[in-house]
This record gives structure tokens, C-alpha cells and sequence, in this order.
């Protein structure tokens, strides 16, 4: 069963919002094993809107909308859409009611062009809008599922979730469950190169790689009749995959590399704090997002001068002096002065240089990170070129938690990365 | 001039990923006053693709696609696309040379599927690609300007903005200039309402309002046939919108709140430390995103727990035993004695509860933030009921830059917000 999704919108062809309410489409159609070959954009334009209907029921069993359902003139959907399949638009007289009592609730006086939003095409089901004033409906016709759905991310949403989903349920016979093997510390090219033989025999279940910023992952896809059919068709590869990849796999469909690392470190029981120099308390701050925090996180230091990392942390000026702020010695000493101070198991710190002016010494990029624990302290140096500032401290601080999910699972610690 | 946009990529069809490149290829297109009449967006497979784009070829005197320029097995959009305009792609010895080098200096093995990245269309100009592997080109064909670009949005949005736009701009005969009013305080129903009329009754400049984050923004917008005579457009209508506004606009095209208030500082040329609490690092953090920040950031402490509050900052027992970590009183003393201990001129400290859990005392959401300067302590008290974690610590984060800000520039600093 093939579905797409039409998206209308001026404001999207603007580039003024982001096209959201199609991956939220895409995403539940998915999760139903319904192949989406097609997303397309219009403005609120009718005779493209017209065009791109025409083209989809050549080509879809499954039409869905979102957007243009409102009260204003360029609101053209339902017309336009219950038009190419030959139906009429009628007052619905319930949702009539049901649009009326939210004015009167809130005391405002209801123009007459509102009332356009309750009517709905000749004998449609309606998807009662609880989250907004316009109703979205769903028709067939031709042998074609047609929907409409609203635009507001706030409305399309829920009405997905509580009003399409039962009726993609009644008519599908098949699902698709995906699990991803996260991936730190090689390329989204390297993974590829280790997995492409795999990928390119399978078919049921598929392995595809994607990238994401610093980090990668494998997602393992299957299609099956009951969820249960589905994971131990995924099982197998997910250990497959974890062999190829070794100990750069993280997880499977862990949020990402903090999350990880902290959650291994609240089931230790151990607790941290940080010393951080060019991340100005981007650790401190990841660490605090991952609920829990508070139970092994004791705090740290931003320590952005020399003289704070010798004031507040006690780094030697002699360390500072002769191998500079940017070196193992000083990413050692901050790591060790923060277990120290703040009396915690492990201490995590990083000192480098994000730019964009160099230091005269090291050039832009290079980071050093450091994990002190009580048997010794490992250090990573890391050098990324040209990613500018925040996406080097970004990167700083995957790796300080790379280092700490690698301790904690008692992987080797320390490798220098370059890229 | 119409141009069409197609985006390749299987997660966006899965709605794996949500689509921000074509929002930014969109929104530099309609700056040249360039219509974008369709989006498409099409998976990693060939037929489709190709379909998409004679479709495009057809009705659109610019296509630009994004994504499928990488080294893996199903980057498919270079070899389709110039095939479909007869061109044969070729080795580009500089870009080889390039990616060689990347790899050299990363002392990174590279593997040959890599090098699939530097085969170009004949003829092409080449986008260099200075924040990642895979080049970007563009070539006419037809009378069709085609432009194809990576799609990771952090090298997608770069080569729009530095290679792409001097490409549009040498076509272009009339020009769209937009400015943006940045505004912090209000929201944008607030914002719209006063402006309602102002906005009504413009054509050329328009005036468009906008909610980011914790932000909102009025662009002005104008489109004349010279830079200058746009400038001279928007002008007087940036005073209006000042006036309207009044103390919440921080800025003309001020990236955001945090900048502004770390510009402001550098041109006092006073020093800052930070002592945080339920942000964990975050205000650290984000001050030092901006170029420049080591210049007045000290740096701070974190004191997650009580004892750390004590210990490192030397808040008072009593105070924390009286008032509660979460009170006007302790962010007051968290600011002060960070001010003290790093010895800066001003200091900024944040205490409050972002959940998930509360403290028997305060709901969730109660956030206090405190500025210490040398005359005294500022404190500003918010509420951010149902807001999520990392939403409620931005919010504290942006209203300590707030309070900068206004201090900075002789405004009240302290309200109570809730919101």
C-alpha cells in the first residue's frame, strides 16, 4: 500500500515554517508498514493544489493532507481535494454545534467565514478536531483513503495520534517495527564500508545507515504481521551489527551518547563532577538534561582563564606555564582537582581551543579530554578542524562522555581522534 | 523566475528526519524574490528520483535538490540528476586532492567508496564544502539552473549562504532585503496585537511577526532594485516597530538575546562569572558561543547540590535552611559570592526546580535568577508551568541574558514573570 502526503502551505514554500506535519504523517504511516514514495509542497494555490491531487491518486492508495482547512479565503483543501474526487461540501450540522459552543465559551463572537471549517465532503468520516476549531475528515473514493488534516503541528498532531491511527489499524494487515544500533567514533562512511555486504543482501528486515551530528547509527527495519514476529526477526541482525561495529556501539535506540553514559553511571552508583574549560559547562549542562542527574551529578567548575583553572581548581602554574591551557598535563590536573574538590568518584574535564583566534601554540580545534578516576586518568586529544565553535564543543563533550560510557563498560578509554 | 526544490533522502519519506533544508533553501530563494511553487521530496531510489526531476525540469527555471551527495551505496542524487541533463560526472582532481587531504590530516585511512564524493557533472562549478566531505556543484543545462547540495543541514546551510547566494545574486535584477526587530519579553500574540494595523495596511516593506524559542521577532522585509534603496525602505519602519515595542526589542538583526547581552558586555568592557544551578553549565555555555567571550567570562561555578552551594560558593546554611535552594535569597547569595570568589564585576547565578520531580516546597518550573553588580542584586523570579526540562532551563538561561542586557543599557531589570 502506497500513501503520500500533500502539504499545503504557502508559508512552507516561503521557508517561513518547517515542514513537520509531514514527518509526523510519514512517521505513523511507517510504523504501519505503508510505503511513502512521495511528499509533496503547495502554497495555497488552487490549480496546483488540483494538479498535485490528481497526480497522487494516479499513484497512491492513501491521500493525506495537512493544512488549508482553516476559516480564510485561501484556505482551499476540502474544496479543492472533495472536488477532484467529485464530491460536494455540506454543512455538517454536529460540528456546527460543536464550533458554535466553543465560541460561546469563550465569549467571542463568531464570524460567519468560521463556519467554512464545518463543512465537511458528502458522507466523509469526521476526525473530530478536540485540539482546535477545524475538524479534519476521511473519505474514499476510487479506492482511494483520503484524509484531511489540519496544519497546526498542535491539532495535526493529536488528531494522528487519536483519529488516523484507529483507521489505519482497521485496514492494515501488516507492521513495521525499526530498532537503531547508535554508533560513536567512526563515520557514517567507515560503518557503511564494514556493513554495505550486509545491507545490500537483505530485504526483510533492512539495515540503512544514517548520520547524525557527531554521532551515527544502523537502523534494523522489519515487516511483520505481529510486533513479536517482528523483534525476533531484528534480534539476530542487531547482534550482527553490534560484532561488526564492536565497541563503538553504544546502544540500541539510546537517545543519545549522554543519555547513555549517565545512565550507566547512575546504575554504577558512582558519582561526577566536571572541570570544564573551552565548553564553558556544555558537560555540566548535557548531564543535567538527562532526568535523574541530580542523584550522581555534583556540580564542577568553569574554569575559562588560567588564573580560574589555578584559583578555583589548583592546576600547578608551573603545569600552565610549561606545557600551556591546551595540553594533557593541564586536561589531567583540571580532571584530577575536580575529583578532588567536589569529592566525587569521576571527574570529567576539557580544555581546548574552539576559536576562532589560535593561541599561538596549537591551532584551532584541538581538544583535549580527560576522565579521572580513582585508579588513574585517561586522556583523549581530539583535533577538529574548520567545525567551527559550538559544533567543536559539541564534539568535546560526545567524547567526555564517549570516555565515560567506555570506563564504565570497561572498553578502552583512550584512542586520539583526529576528524 | 520559479524555482523547485527537491530533497532526497529515505528518513525524510520515513519521517525520520524533518525536512529543514528545504525550509532554508526556501527562505534564500524568496530573499531574490525567486517563486517556489513545488517541494518535493523523494527517497533514496533512482526511478523516482529521475521522475522527479523531469517533472521539475519541465516547470521550473531552478531545481535544487539536497542530500544523497555522500559516500554510501544509495547517494544517488549526482549520478541521477546529471544523467538526466546528459552530463557524465568526472573525477575532480582538486576535490580528490582535497578529500585526500582531509583524510591526511585526520591520518585517517580513507576508504575508496569515498571517493564516489569528488566525481562532479562535466563542466559544473564546484560549491566547495568547507564544513564537511561531499562538495556541493551547480551547472545550467536547458536553461534549468541546477544546484545540488548535501543534506546535512550543517553543510547544507553554510553553502547556501556562501556559495549559493553569490550565484543567485549575480542573476538576480531585483533584490528582497529583510531586517528583523528582535524582541524578548513578550510573546508573539502580544506583539501581533500591537502591530496588527502597522502590519494590515503595508505592501512594500511587509512586516511579518515570528515566534522562536523563548523569542519572537517583526521582520521587515522590502523589495526594491538596490541594496541601498531597500536600506532606505525598512528604515523608518524599524524606528515604528522600535517605538511600538519599546524596551522588549533588543536588537536589529541580533542573532539572539545571548549575543546581545555578551556584545554589550565586551563594549563595557566589564568581566562576568556565572554560578549555576539547575542550568548546570547552560548560561556558561551559551556565553561562550560568542566569538570574543573569553575577553569578560571568568568563568563559574555549578553547585548541583546543596552541600556544593556551601562548599564551593559559600552560601550561608542558614539561608539554604531558611529560604530553600530554590528562593530569591540563595540566588541572590549565588550571585554574590561568585561575583567574590572569581572576582569579576558582574555575575549571574540561576536556582530553581526543572523537574522531573518537585521539592515538596516549589512546583516545578520555579526558576530564580539573580545579576550581582557592584551597586546591588538584581533578581528575577519565572514560572514555567509544563514546559520540560530543557526548555525551562533556556528560559531561566535567556532571562539571565535579559537582565545583562537591560542592565547594561539602563533599563529595569527585575520583573516576575510567569508564563
Amino acid at each position: 500500500m502506497n500513501a503520500e502526503i500533500i502539504s499545503v502551505g504557502t508559508e512552507l514554500l516561503l521557508g517561513e515554517t518547517i515542514n513537520t506535519d509531514a514527518a509526523a504523517v510519514a512517521q505513523l504511516l511507517s510504523e504501519f508498514g505503508i510505503n511513502v514514495y512521495w511528499q509533496t509542497v503547495v502554497g495555497d494555490n488552487r490549480a496546483r493544489l488540483e494538479h498535485a491531487v490528481q497526480v497522487a491518486r494516479e499513484r497512491s492508495d492513501i491521500i493525506i493532507t495537512t493544512g488549508g482547512l482553516g476559516p480564510t479565503c485561501d484556505d482551499l483543501t476540502k474544496e479543492v481535494v472533495a472536488g477532484a474526487f467529485g464530491r460536494k461540501l455540506v454543512l455538517n450540522r454536529e460540528e456546527e454545534a460543536r464550533l458554535r459552543g466553543l465560541y460561546a465559551e469563550r465569549n467571542s463572537y463568531m464570524t460567519e467565514n468560521h463556519l467554512q471549517q464545518v463543512y465537511l465532503p458528502e458522507g466523509c468520516t469526521v476526525l473530530v478536531n478536540d485540539w482546535g476549531t477545524a475538524p479534519g475528515c476521511a473519505f474514499e473514493a476510487d479506492g482511494c483513503l483520503v484524509i484531511l488534516l489540519p496544519g497546526p503541528p498542535m491539532e495535526c498532531g493529536p488528531l494522528l495520534e487519536h483519529r488516523v491511527r484507529p483507521l489505519l489499524e482497521a485496514r492494515s494487515d501488516s507492521l513495521i517495527l525499526s530498532h537503531s544500533v547508535k554508533i560513536f567514533g567512526i563515520g557514517e562512511g567507515t560503518m557503511e564500508y564494514r556493513l554495505r555486504d550486509l545491507m545490500n543482501e537483505m530485504t526483510n528486515p533492512t539495515l540503512a545507515p544514517y548520520a547524525k551530528e557527531g554521532e551515527c547509527l544502523v537502523r534494523i527495519t522489519a515487516k511483520a504481521h505481529t510486533v513479536q514476529e517482528a523483534e525476533d526477526m531484528i534480534a539476530p541482525w542487531i547482534e550482527r551489527v553490534r560484532q561488526e561495529v564492536g565497541e563503538f556501539a553504544y546502544g540500541v535506540d539510546t537517545e543519545n551518547i549522554q543519555t547513555c553514559a549517565m545512565e550507566l553511571l547512575m546504575q554504577s552508583g558512582r558519582t561526577i563532577s566536571v572541570a570544564e574549560s573551552c565548553t564553558g559547562g556544555l558537560v555540566g549542562d548535557l548531564m543535567t538534561n538527562v532526568p535523574g542527574a541530580s542523584s550522581v551529578f555534583r556540580g564542577g567548575v568553569i574554569a575559562y582563564t588560567d588564573e580560574m583553572k589555578r584559583q578555583l581548581l589548583g592546576v600547578d602554574a608551573a603545569v600552565l606555564a610549561e606545557h600551556g591551557a591546551v595540553s594533557r598535563e593541564t586536561a589531567i590536573q583540571m580532571a584530577e582537582r575536580a575529583r578532588r574538590l567536589l569529592d566525587t568518584d569521576l571527574a570529567l574535564s576539557v580544555t581546548g581551543l574552539a576559536g576562532p583566534g589560535d593561541d599561538g601554540v596549537h591551532t584551532v580545534g584541538t581538544v583535549f579530554v580527560a576522565l579521572a578516576a580513582p585508579e588513574g586518568t585517561y586522556v583523549r586529544r581530539l583535533y577538529k578542524d574548520k567545525w567551527g565553535r559550538e559544533r567543536i564543543k559539541h564534539a568535546a563533550a560526545n567524547h567526555a562522555f564517549d570516555m565515560l560510557r567506555r570506563y564504565l563498560t570497561d572498553l578502552p578509554v583512550e584512542y586520539d581522534e583526529v576528524c
